[in-house]
């Protein structure tokens, strides 16, 4: 728990200084100037006091417990401190200074020298290299930190590892007058991590809306499951940088050579809930409304606006987004025919007219609360001199207080002027913001999370006709054998025992046992050349397709006999399947994750149009028709210009499958269903590739 | 010219009033405050003064001559003031008020009367149902508006037909404590248009930049002509709505279906090399950099930091934008690492430290001002209470006053207490923001820009081997005959006329003629139904391909005789093409703007995909390329999975005679040739379709 960390009763500062711009100095005038509600103890072997607060030589000088110590000492001091902490029974230390893993191996040593230290007394570390916390809940006011943006309460709370960023945003919600309630940057993150303190703020009854900047997962395993349980209490606004780092780090295979760096973070982002942004100011704007708003119901939007075009420009921006802004009843009409000025147009969006007063627009804000076809108000307010716009700010305020419906504002003002106007607004709640496309944009956001709240993607089904023992029995072989790639024996033997429909195929030594085996399966037939040595059959021409009667396959397979000198040379003979649409079905490993699962139509829908999807396993059949719907080709497979559709259900299934083949075996690096034959009424899995990791040790 | 309305030497103001929150009282005291270097003439029947300011019954008893009128009366007494007006010899009149066009038809009759009087009188409008214009040259100072912004002087001009968007993007200039030039809003704009406003301050000195909101276009064809010429000369930043309106209205044809409501004024934008915007705050922000800042030469950023995550941000934005992030030269690497803190960073990002003072980011600025590599300046600038952020923004606006490359400034501060830094940046001309993505896209905007400013689409190409009077001929035959879509043989015969290439063609009346073409074709052969009833041939199975003897046209002829019960049904015996891409070409004619010319790969890319590109005629051989090379599925036109490319020249060509075709004969309304089997190393259209416009008054 780091309640000790975030309400502590009693701050140290190991480096306390009376040098007006050290950090020393900073963190205990931060502490006095934040009126923190605890005891502040300065340590230092200079000064007996500092800015009036009574100074000891040594941590274990202090009379009281201590909560938090700060260190603003020079790491290679730090490990003896953090023992004298451990004797003191201090409970978290905040390493404020660098000099740790950020600067190289001596570093990272020391970091490692504090963080075992540490363990052995107990205590628990923030950073090195980091800001620290800050909690403004009235009762704590701890202002544990070293940085200059001083917030009112709020409910707002922001975790980042990049105080530079963190403070970025803390500086804009300051800067709107907006409050937060809680603020970490840990920094190095040697020890408390993200996912802890999301979960903190998830628990914290004064946190209504968490704001979260990642560079990258650390843990994302645990992060996954953090984040599902936080998200499904309050919304998680969320921003990922580092999006075009090492984009080039294209993996080798098919699968993983279209999985972006950060798709992982994405998937995850779309799995647990939590609402993603992309730019640093949008989030801000909309986790203003998320403090303050109620979370619509639902898609469909009332606008009530006193000039035009800025309508025009909100309308553009929420029904590009999916929004819809749905006529008014008969019965509101006729109210606000009779309560509107007589040229006021009474449709949705409803102009109430620049001339409109506080009464016209009450009128048309009561209506669209009462709407049930309505889940929320977009309201653009221009101040003309010849309004009272600070009793229409009265009204919008009054109607916010019930918090039936949320309410944003696009107020076109000059803020230096209309100084009531904007204060009304903002003492009663009523985000508001500069430009109709910006008050639109957090609209959306808003009913955005309404829908990722509300969706459903179900639960995983385990399929129970799976045969576990024969996949282990192979993946155990391929293990013993030290080999990555799996041969086709392997691969359609642990398709078998999944249940995953391949066309029938046999393997054949010779080709006497080819034309056996062709016999057997039925015409037309292909053959495939399998050896361990071959990976890509195709670049050696070990693979005929469309053979007819036996002689043809006798000729091909004698044929690749006397061509390819590969020893250990088996073929495969298989239906040859034609008609049909292909389909690519891939799954890759994902450390700490499980594996990417990815979806595609076969041939230039992958490869050119980059028309695929991805899910985490384990897919559920939600997800799974997900990956089929959002596809931009998905008409394709409901059957189009006279093509026959193809059995989604079948692919759903496969989808499944694959997700429980792959999470079972977490030695499966990379998995290509490539193609699948995809007809009206079956779908039948025509080449595959499996390979595993070496270090392989065990069914999960 | 527009002098006298943005630079009048007197204003009256006819409905002046003594009633505070009257518009005909604000006008006068907008004039008063703004400090108006010229007269004003308050007119009102009621009061000898007004704020101070003699008034006169009637704008004849004024003394002096009149420049600008505003008329603050009600619509139906605003004729009769014309002519007083006209009497006096006034240029312009501003009609703030409504009760005009925007009120419906009676309405449009006095606007329609006032538009003829004032002709009469020599005086241009602007308005009615408008704002007004302003003007903060030291020169002039008009305020000829009855809105509150006062802006500062700046170099911003803005034009708007709506006011509540002009008004909030004047807002957001003023809030960033950024001046303006010019304001100019004209509501229904029955005379003074948006063209001639721009056209003006494309002429003004004053006027760095112009911001442009706009609806729709009234006159595209001026538009186009004002537009390029102005942009040519300085930025202009656009953005319009209305994009979602109406989109629905998609058309029955195949072109005119894709083509969106909006996408011809962004191919204006486009055309024109007008910088298009889709949010009103990203296009402010914009504004301000490009109003104080050089354009970059080019697309390679350098980037100096003293935080982090900040420069992850801004890379990623950058980088997605497809700007580069070049590496240093060694010898910058080498000046770096002397002047530099040991632990900063001297790669691109520069990462000066948090601690790095004036000296070290003026070291940095210095060595990327230097670099040839380098066209632009990111910099990340967080102020830590232990440096001097005032005077590393003075060495900011030091280096800014050179304007060797444009600098964008992230500033990472608490505005309130560092007022110092804010001030000295914003004196200096420095454009800083509060955020990295928001500067980053700053600065992608300015170099976007660079890149338009450049892009030379080349001269139109006219084919001098058409045969216009073969073309005229055939048009002319189809409009005797009162007809909308052309006959097969119509088509082919202007296509032959503008030498675009067919499949190999003969009319048959009857089998025995098709027998004969067929032969002279030479097999296959496809037999289509050809009459001007026939609309869809496919729909009526008037379609037959593949034929390869007499036999079969023969009977195929004789079955559509006897089953298509249609009046002088034809044979269209047409050479059958296989293998080959099949791509399509449409025109589509466009009001006041010639046509839209769209092209795109034939089957599901056009229809599921979406994928294809419009461009307006003409279209020159560059665009012809571009719309080529812009299509996501490109990369099929060049070969890939072993299929061969297409003969990329000819399809070229085929654009540019389609566009000289459509641009010769402005009738044609919308013209497919889909598909275009397109070779290695030829094209051929396969089918065409061609419809034209009954109210055709000859040639352009």
């Amino acid at each position: 728990m780091l309640d000790s960390l975030f309400r502590p009763k009693s701050v140290a500062v190991i480096g306390a200084s009376t040098k007006d711009l050290s950090i020393g100095n900073r963190i205990v005038k931060n502490l006095i100037d934040f009126g923190f509600k605890g005891s502040i103890y300065p340590i230092s072997l200079k000064a007996d006091e500092i800015l009036g607060v009574q100074a000891y030589k040594s941590i274990l000088d202090v009379p009281g417990d201590v909560d938090v110590v700060h260190m603003v000492i020079r790491s290679k001091f730090v490990p003896q401190a953090i023992d004298d902490c451990g004797e003191k029974g201090v409970k978290f230390v905040i390493l404020n200074g660098g000099g740790f893993a950020e600067v190289g191996p001596e570093g990272a040593a020391i970091q490692e020298d504090c963080l075992s230290r540490a363990k052995t007394h107990g205590i628990r570390i923030l950073g090195p290299n980091c800001q620290g916390i800050i909690n403004t809940d009235p009762d704590v006011r701890a202002y544990c930190n070293f940085t200059f943006t001083k917030p009112d309460p709020g409910s707002i709370s922001i975790v980042a590892l990049s105080g530079g960023v963190a403070e970025a945003i803390h500086q804009a919600f300051a800067e709107m007058g907006i409050g937060t309630r809680m603020y970490a940057s840990n920094g190095n993150a040697c020890d408390v991590t993200i996912p802890e303190i999301l979960r903190y703020y998830g628990d914290d009854q004064g946190t209504r809306v968490i704001v979260l900047y990642v560079e990258g997962l650390r843990d994302p395993e645990t992060f996954l499951k953090v984040a599902r349980e936080v998200a499904a209490k309050k919304p998680i606004l969320a921003m990922k940088a580092g999006r075009t780092e090492e984009g080039a780090k294209a993996a080798a295979s098919h699968t993983g050579g279209l999985a972006k760096e950060d798709l992982a973070t994405d998937l995850i982002f779309e799995k647990t809930g939590i609402l993603s942004f992309t730019d640093e100011e949008e989030l801000c704007q909309a986790a203003v409304a998320f403090s303050s708003q109620p979370i619509p119901k639902g898609n469909r939007v009332g606008m009530i606006t006193n000039t035009g075009g800025p309508a025009v420009i909100a309308t553009d921006v929420l029904i590009n987004a999916g929004l819809i802004i749905p006529p008014l009843s008969e019965k509101a009409k006729a109210v606000l025919r009779e309560k509107l000025f007589p040229e006021a147009s009474v449709g949705n969006p409803i102009d109430v007219l620049a001339t409109a007063g506080a009464e016209q627009f009450r009128a048309a804000i009561d209506i669209v609360m009462e709407e049930d076809q309505i889940d929320s108000v977009y309201l653009n307010f221009v101040t003309p001199f010849f309004v009272d716009a600070e009793s229409i700010a009265r009204e919008i305020v009054e109607v916010n207080k019930e918090r039936r419906k949320p309410i944003i504002c696009n107020l076109m003002t000059d803020k230096r002027q209309w100084v009531g106007t904007v204060e009304t607004l903002k003492q009663g709640g009523v985000p508001y913001y500069s430009f109709p496309s910006t008050a639109a944009k957090v609209l959306t956001a808003l009913t955005k999370y309404s829908e990722i709240r509300v969706r459903d993607i179900g639960q995983v089904r385990r399929f129970d006709d799976v045969d576990r023992e024969k996949a282990e029995y192979v993946l155990r072989k391929v293990k013993e054998a030290g080999r990555e790639l799996l041969s086709a024996t392997d691969v359609y033997g642990i398709l078998d025992a999944y249940g995953i429909p391949a066309a029938d195929w046999r393997i054949a030594a010779d080709a006497a046992e080819a034309v056996e085996a062709a016999a057997e399966i039925d015409f037309p037939v292909v053959v495939k050349a399998d050896a361990e040595t071959i990976v890509h059959k195709s670049d050696v021409a070990g693979v005929v397709v469309d053979l007819w009667d036996s002689d043809s396959v006798q000729a091909v397979v004698e044929e690749m006999e006397e061509r390819l000198e590969v020893k250990d040379l088996k073929f495969l003979i298989q239906k040859y399947l034609s008609g049909g649409k292909e389909v690519i079905i891939g799954a890759k490993a994902e450390e700490g994750l499980g594996h990417l699962v990815m979806f595609g139509i076969g041939g230039i829908y992958v490869e050119i149009m980059k028309d695929v999807i991805f899910k985490l396993t384990p897919v559920t059949k939600v997800e799974a028709q997900e990956m089929i719907s959002s596809l931009r080709a998905a008409p394709l497979l409901e059957g189009v210009r006279g093509e026959k559709g193809i059995h989604q259900e079948g692919i759903i299934e496969l989808i499944q499958r694959v997700s429980q083949l792959v999470s079972d075996w977490p030695t499966i690096q990379e998995l290509d269903l490539n193609p699948i034959i995809a007809y009206k009424d079956k779908v039948f899995v025509v080449d595959a590739r499996i390979s595993v990791s070496n270090s392989y040790s065990g069914e999960r």
